[in-house]
């Protein structure tokens, strides 16, 4: 029999637990996209915080924007991406189900271990199993469109983004003159984005709706390279810094011919998710898109965004260094890293197994647990007001549904820091006994101590 | 000569110090949707945090949601919202230009301070000004559509959510089988949200592209009443705890008939907006949905979505209380209510007009300012080493452009709480002069205190 792999261990406890949803499930489900349930979204929401304070907020060479998400064909002709963002297509001729050349190769390459010698003859319909009755292959565009005003016609088409670095190339000039900044400087973005995947899966990993946190990084020409390196260390250490083990990420430069159509150097970060066929997966990329972004617009609009150097008297186009998070596969890597089984005392004085995420306090998208030893009238109240005075500070829950030992392996599995057990001396010492997590070592914590002891766990590292 | 009124200020003042950037400046524009820069979206965000800790964090009985942008049509048929959310429209049968009937009306009503008795025979085409002669009304959806898959048919038709409330409905079941939640609870959500507008306008009021901030609370039926009218209560609290003056905001009932198709009570919460015509205009609304949705959804997906109340041994479908925020009006609101004009001295002993906006510290985009009293070696490095420090924990600004006047007006404009002068003395005593917005009191305060001082004036209140 075969053990259910790390990933599949993740997935299954995301769903079980409510940190990821299928879209519209009632309605047979969509793997366009994820919901984020009450502790996906909370966690989602802190692996966001954290990266908007290390790279926007807390840096003095970024600033932030948050630009729309519906943008004019204009902006997409002049990016290039409605002639290049496109993928291959091939048909069934039997069933007629369409699939991408590139991942019905991957498939098979996966499967046997070696490419399809004989082309697409070897390969059969994933969807009738027709072998290699195929059309040539066809460029089908990744953007998903819509229209705009009240008729639906050429002037009104407009695309939802494929990526959030757009919106910062069309508003650079209006950055620089409100907010002063000099290259080198970044804007930096979060949001959504929509790219039309023909196949979706392996989870949250590739859907059609997914969240990016990006960074344009303006600088001169003369200094992309070294920025490029420096940037690609600074996104690593985002990842290591908050408990990623550094075994699981790898750098692959992408080689040419290979890379977006914007790129003159492009490094990926991947992360060891543990893909059935490849274990590796790109986590995010950082590339050097040259000034290729803002030239095209400066022709397509006939606006001047060059950048005008005080100092040297002359006006230049800045290279731009992007580094672009995936937020939604952050979070999967940071569940899967930090997923882990062990061992627990039980009552009866053996052991049992238990699941615990061995997240970041920061990340922990619940940092404490109030507990009444029992569901008691005496203990029961003054554990929830306990809970909403510690509410006033962090996501803190109330529980007091079954026995001491499965409330604790309830709050291991969805990475819980400290679990803070209200008991009968409680009401005498006025002192709680918090857990710990990963040592589940116990400590007594006088109230008046506590929302102090808990900062300096919580918010440290 | 008419003096600007404080929404054209606001509005001079929010393009001039990059709050919000018309989209797509560059390529002509668009009034779709506006992009917010540097300082728009830290106001946005803010906003969006002291939301979520006030509404969802911060109560025992809440929880988040973040589901997708795009879902099929089966929800919007089951919604009602493909049958009804649409609106009349009218087309000039001189240029073919299409018009909101309603909209054209109140227009019509603003200018003359009278209905148009003559009906549309009245009313003239605000683009090429021919009168009267306009096509019968014709229901228009207010949906954006898009197709997902690789081919673009019935069977890939998905539309953008017009509110974020339906995939709340949809996960209803999973969130209460994974959070444990009993009624009464809610679930909370911040995201986009997309309305084909037929005539946006009035600055960010009315985009196409907007972000909502919006609860669903699930309750027994008995009690919706009740819960209704405490959530108008605590609608109107969140805002004016932030510092809206309570003047400013009004109830207005909204009559039958006029409500949206859901609803059997809503409550718009009105802001003094100041527009031309109609001075007031909606912040928010709540509304009583009953059990609509849940019923539609349970009808349509032929799930059971039904709660079961364990004490009473029963099922039933909750109603649900809807506080729906929008997130961009809010922001807008803030920058009108803290805007003000008042006198502060100058350097020749007289005084000078001065902007300020008088934003609650907790919603402020930038928190200080780090000023060296000049540009200067050995100043400077000390201020741009104080400000990296500061940003460990708050957005800060370091700023030697300029006298020390101007700098403040630069930053009372913006609405940063404090400013921090660095100068000659600071080398020696290793304190700062720190001035208070509001009052322009300065106070001297040693550098090891700085933190905690700061940290006192500005998670307060």
């Amino acid at each position: 029999m075969a053990q259910p792999s790390r990933l599949d261990s993740v997935i299954a406890l995301a769903k079980r637990r409510g940190f990821v949803f299928q879209s519209g499930e009632i309605y047979g489900g969509s793997r366009s996209a994820w919901d984020y349930g009450p502790l996906g979204v909370e966690l989602k929401e802190n692996i966001k915080r954290q990266w908007w304070q290390r790279f926007v907020r807390g840096r003095g060479d970024m600033v932030g924007l948050d630009s729309a998400v519906i943008l004019p064909r204009k902006v997409w002709e002049a990016s290039g991406h409605v002639a290049t963002f496109t993928d291959p297509l091939v048909e069934c001729l039997h069933c007629h189900h369409r699939f991408r050349e590139d991942h019905l190769v991957e498939a098979f390459q996966a499967k046997k271990g070696r490419g399809p010698e004989g082309g697409m003859a070897e390969i059969a319909c994933p969807n009738c199993g027709t072998r290699g009755e195929w059309t040539e292959p066809r460029e089908f565009s990744g953007m998903l469109k819509t229209y705009l005003g009240p008729v639906e016609s050429e002037e009104g088409l407009n695309f939802l983004r494929p990526e959030t670095a757009q919106g910062i190339f069309v508003d650079f000039a209006q950055v620089v003159t409100t907010s002063r900044m000099k290259p080198p400087f970044g804007i930096g973005q979060v949001g959504k984005a929509f790219r039309n995947e023909i196949t979706p899966g392996n989870f949250i990993f590739r859907t059609r709706e997914f969240e990016q946190m990006e960074i344009e990084y303006f600088v001169p020409p003369a200094s992309a390279e070294e920025h490029y390196e420096q940037w690609i260390a600074d996104a690593v250490a985002f990842y290591t810094d908050l408990g990623i083990d550094p075994e699981n990420l790898r750098r692959f430069d992408v080689p040419d011919g290979e890379r977006a159509h914007y790129s003159d150097a492009t490094a990926d970060i991947e992360y060891r998710f543990g893909f059935a066929g490849t274990e590796w997966g790109e986590l995010m990329g950082v590339a050097n898109r040259t000034d290729f972004d803002l030239k095209n617009h400066i022709e397509a609009s006939g606006q001047d965004l060059r950048y005008f150097d005080q100092a040297a008297n002359e006006k230049y186009v800045p290279y731009v260094i992007e580094p672009s998070f995936g937020l939604t596969r952050a979070l999967m890597a940071f569940l899967l890293d930090s997923y882990h089984e062990d061992e627990a005392p039980n009552a009866k004085g053996g052991v049992d197994k238990r699941t615990v995420l061995r997240l970041d306090p920061r990340l922990a998208p619940v940092k404490a647990a109030v507990l009444p030893l029992s569901r008691n009238e005496q203990l029961s109240p003054v554990a929830r007001g306990l809970a909403d005075d510690l509410r006033k500070n962090w996501n803190v829950d109330f529980d007091d549904a079954g026995a001491i030992g499965r409330r604790y392996r309830r709050h291991d599995e969805i990475g819980t820091p400290f679990c803070i057990t209200v008991d009968f001396d409680t009401l005498e010492d006025k002192a709680v006994t918090v857990r710990e997590r990963d040592t589940m070592g116990q400590e007594r914590v006088s109230l008046d101590r506590l929302q102090g002891f808990l900062a300096e766990r919580l918010l440290g590292a």
